[in-house]
């Protein structure tokens, strides 16, 4: 029999169901080392937090996060909470001895991000384990793209253009929702979707970004305050406020083997729903991704004549691509969903075998700094701006 | 407080993983009028069944399917068996007044699905429900083709093309699984994916296939014996035998609407995984589908300026979309597993509103009727053949 | 100096347009063994002849094509006309001791066909030759496809599916214009666009149609007739008349080499505008090609590792393709045009070669053999039909 | 009868060949004001120019550029050499009363620009016109691209993101042809296909960059000297020389509609020919092009319903499309070289009408100055750099 380890979540918005559906499904296609339980969510309503314990599967539903703490029974605590709140309680579950696994992003400045580094780090002596959820490095098609890099099939890279692209505040009548606001949510695309597609092209690179230039804006600067509703309100009323974050940025910059990178995460890019694109060229092939067509990646081969020369879609859904061969045969494509499930089968492999998970804490702090450079660089007449060294 | 409905499914290999899958999901992402519980799963061998249930997330197991009609607490019998035992289960679980969901195709037989029709009307008439799961049918983007054709959008039919394309036993040292033996799966590429194109065909135009004229092939006459193993195995040992039924199956037929449609399924089209593919002409406008980008459906609209012409990519994930709303923001896409989810809250919500839920097992006796015109066909020289009337 | 040859071509309409925009084009792009002069181009009236001459430019203009043959600075006939008057012109000029290059199909009838193909046999012993017009072999592409399956990179075939789908009668007010008469278009979707699906899908195989099981129809029976007019006109009037060609055509049938092949030809494929697509799928590799995207060919290699498998987009404008090099760099695509180019230049070269081009009237001939076949079986059936042989 | 205009061109590699081509047709696809007629070739070699006027189909050929601007028979100079060459060639010819179509870029400064733009207002006083060949701007997709936008249908712009992607130096030993070297082509990438995307950017949005922030590289430094060859070489000899040019060119920007701009020009993108991209996001839709497959225009336009939503590809092909009624019917594309046919029919036109064409030298001259900014930003740290006024 193997042993149980108890899960603590906190929130259950989005992100909370989302990971809630990976602790209900990951053990029922990956053989674990632990059998995960659903002990306890918390949220602050003890009705909604009972009715989304009901929904989502958790046995118990606590209305303070720091019961999780106490309880023995929980083992992981699982951080689905705005950016604001991240670091203390992050920290906190680190003291008490909680694996932790926390959203991205890690937090809403640098000083926060370090002070849950440093907590990591003392926390991994202990054989306490910690994660950030930047979930896109566990798309197979992501994870294949790392691999043909890692095998040396890109040569030497020479071009990353990454593009985070959404439409969802296109429309000036959408309302101000917390993530519009700069005091909970940190910046606007530019830490959301922005954060996402910077870990992705250093995941994929194993390169990181050692400087930028970069403009911001915000192009819809009042809109009306939100009604309160689960996950999207802004505590409003009547009337309109001021947005307070980005709605867009745009950044171009080098990595540390020499490539140049641009990047674009952006609200406004309509008819664009969820486009998470990046794509790599090297001097021996290319590799191209489009989240919005996620089982597919698209690998240009150089080193084949040049008369089959071409970007091939590969389906990722072959038993010898990652994570693929545990669900269902090839064709037959994973959704949304499954990133977060993959997710959670590799913390607790990494609990198991007493490793420290990836991305780390200290991953998520490198994030935080390429953040807090793009928005100096766009402070500073887009001036070239280096990103501090972690 | 909602009334439980327990489940207990026969077989457990791909077919039951997957519902699994979905029993374990669809209340947490739909409003349902029952509370589903995975009760007891049946199998031959008790260790494996055992193990089964464990990591499928089943209460029970039971080494004999009859035990499940025997349980009070299972009103739901989930048939995820080859198509020899369908009729069996079916039949005698509709006597005892259990609900059924069945695996397609209905059967191996038109007798056998005649039977299968007859039993459920009887059962229909004691509130017994039963449907037979033609999943592709709740893929949001085949749905939404549905729609679309229902509201007009395409004006007249014209034309249906409709291909399942494989290609995974394109290797002539693949085992002679089940699949590949006629008195286990009754056809070959024919019954197994080319049901699913006629069905999905006939769902979205609303019309039905009154004859065709076909050509079916082994293209691979011996296969090495299989080593028995859970799902596939033949029963081998060493040495080779006989493929039994059809690598692949053309045929070209005639819609009650007047609309020609051609379809082909085959499991040699090398390079092709899980291609369900489907176009549909109109007077004014046409749609295509490819499962291998599921969470999309083109859709040209005819109707406006020339200048616009051309085909658009719906990513089915938006609210209004069906089904779509129930999980992710849009842009988030779905994948395989979520047809059966949306499956099996149907099935519950047509159990509690005392209706017959679509597909009914006359439909796949329909599509069974379809297939034996087909082998009809093929059989004498391509002459066109009607379709029996159901 | 190289030796001048002179051309003539009979008709001015599309085809006329489109073979004089190749004559034109052809000797600066290709190092050609003769320089071709536009001496002359035949229609039937005067004014309008004489208009085309100076717009397509053509050195004279001749209100009789019999005049053509007169001349002795024609080396060639060009026939660009109706179907139905491909035999009488093109007999009569290799009589005459002109090459002949024909526009598809071949004749409207297997007798007119077969009296083409033995005078083109006549013509060959004493060098004087002939080629069809079957310009879709000469897209880039299309030769690639020949070529890889030529060195065996598909390995066996199995399959072929192959449509031509166009829309351009969907609207039920589109006047009967000469290609929707039987007496001039000796055929409807079939002979116009089928035939060029059959030629290619035979050509790319290198495999021939043996028998074919077949379906037409025609969904609007009556229509407007037509006002006079260049190229299309019925010689109308007011009022309908009947439309007595198919609308559309479906067969199936079988290669010589044993493959199983699918044929679709519309002109009822709403939203499709010029769609000749082609899919081979063989033991060891795919091919796909769409007419929309001329300049690419998909090619899918079996061979290599399954994590790497996918269609691959093709550019076909490298200098190691055929054609391609004599164009422009990489990536700087064709267009329709251009295979009548390559037309041009293929069939100048074999007639300083000395050498019988291809396609033949031989080949004109076996394509109509496969129409007849097609129209056969539909009207008996859709019962299998073996193509007579040539 | 419609007077004869006679064409002088300077230059005949690749540029040359491909104004000869359209010069060759246009007469044969447009309804002209002017018969035009292929005067006279400029070259330096006597042997190599009178093969080329063979060849190209020019009448004679001339030895220096000079002599065109003295014949009475040649009323437009045709400037298709490097840039270096352009300004003195240009001016002069405009004072002798020739009209002109000069290559991009414009120049290889801003100073040469200026003078340029000076001379070009200058002659407009006369009658004398002036066009600058911004070719992609007659792509029919990319002429509908500002059609939609003049229409309104994208209501206000907040993005663009313009890529020009080819790969042809990835290879470090492809030799250092006189592109690669700054005093002949006065910048690398960036000039060559950076000036493109920043005229199709202003030219689609009707905006122009008011600013910008950049990065350049060059990624190989040292290259073998050419062996002298006709359109690339560079004089060269044995050994290797340095690139004085940039490989790749990055840079952000503002438009003075407000919209934020990315910029990539590189030909280092590996499997990339010739993919000259662009998008643009606005309020109400939203545009996307790639001239890897220039028959397209990828449409999405949100004021239709939500689960309608979609980019459309729209084949542009079709009589109400920008110059596509001229050619062939819907689905027959066009290639490269007739972006180029479309520019001499304007030209011929506005000559005709005695209007100005566009765009003009004053909108070379503009790029002219982007280029100068970018190249100014990437010197100075990448800082936000105003683009001078003209």
């Amino acid at each position: 029999m193997r042993p149980v380890i108890g899960i603590g979540m906190v929130g259950y918005a989005f992100m909370g169901r989302t990971h809630s559906q990976a602790w209900r499904s990951v053990d029922a296609f990956f053989d674990l080392p632990f059998k995960p339980a659903m002990v306890a969510v918390a949220g602050r309503s003890a009705e909604a937090t009972a009715q989304a314990a009901e929904k989502l599967g958790w046995a118990h539903a606590e209305t303070d996060w720091k019961r999780l703490l106490e309880r023995d029974d929980v083992q992981i605590v699982d951080i689905c909470t705005p950016g604001d709140s991240h670091a203390e309680i992050a920290i906190a579950a680190l003291a008490a001895g909680k694996h932790v696994l926390c959203e991205k992003p890690l937090a809403n400045t640098v000083a926060e991000a370090e002070a849950m580094a440093a907590a990591a780090k003392e926390a991994a002596a202990r054989g306490v384990r910690s994660m950030v959820a930047f979930n896109y490095r566990r798309v197979p098609a992501v994870a294949l793209a790392r691999r043909f890099v890692e095998e040396g099939r890109l040569g030497e890279i020479r071009h990353v253009r990454a593009q985070y692209l959404q439409d969802w505040i296109v429309d000036p009548e959408f309302p101000l929702v917390w993530r519009l606001q700069k005091d909970k949510a940190g910046s606007g695309a530019l830490g959301d979707i922005g954060a996402h597609i910077i870990d992705t092209a250093e995941f994929i690179t194993g390169q990181r970004l050692t400087g930028v230039s970069a403009m911001t804006e915000t192009f819809v600067k009042e809109r009306p305050l939100a009604v309160s509703s689960a996950g999207l309100s802004a505590g409003g009323g009547a009337g309109t406020g001021p947005v307070t974050v980005d709605d867009a940025a745009l950044f171009i910059g080098r990595l540390s083997g020499g490539a140049l990178a641009s990047f674009e995460a952006t609200r406004f890019a309509t008819g664009h729903k969820n486009a998470l694109r990046i794509e790599v060229n090297g001097s021996l092939g290319s590799l191209s991704f489009d989240f919005e067509a996620m089982n597919e990646l698209w690998f240009h081969d150089h080193t084949i004549g040049s008369a089959e020369h071409g970007f091939r879609r590969v389906q990722v859904t072959e038993p010898d691509h990652p994570y693929a061969g545990a669900w269902w045969p090839p064709g037959h494509g994973l959704g949304y969903e499954h990133t977060f499930v993959h997710e959670t089968k590799d913390f607790l492999e990494a609990i198991a075998a007493g490793t420290d998970p990836v991305p780390s804490f200290e991953d998520g702090l490198r994030v935080q700094r390429v953040l807090a450079a793009v928005e100096q660089s766009a402070a500073e007449g887009s001036r070239f701006t280096t990103v501090e060294d972690s």
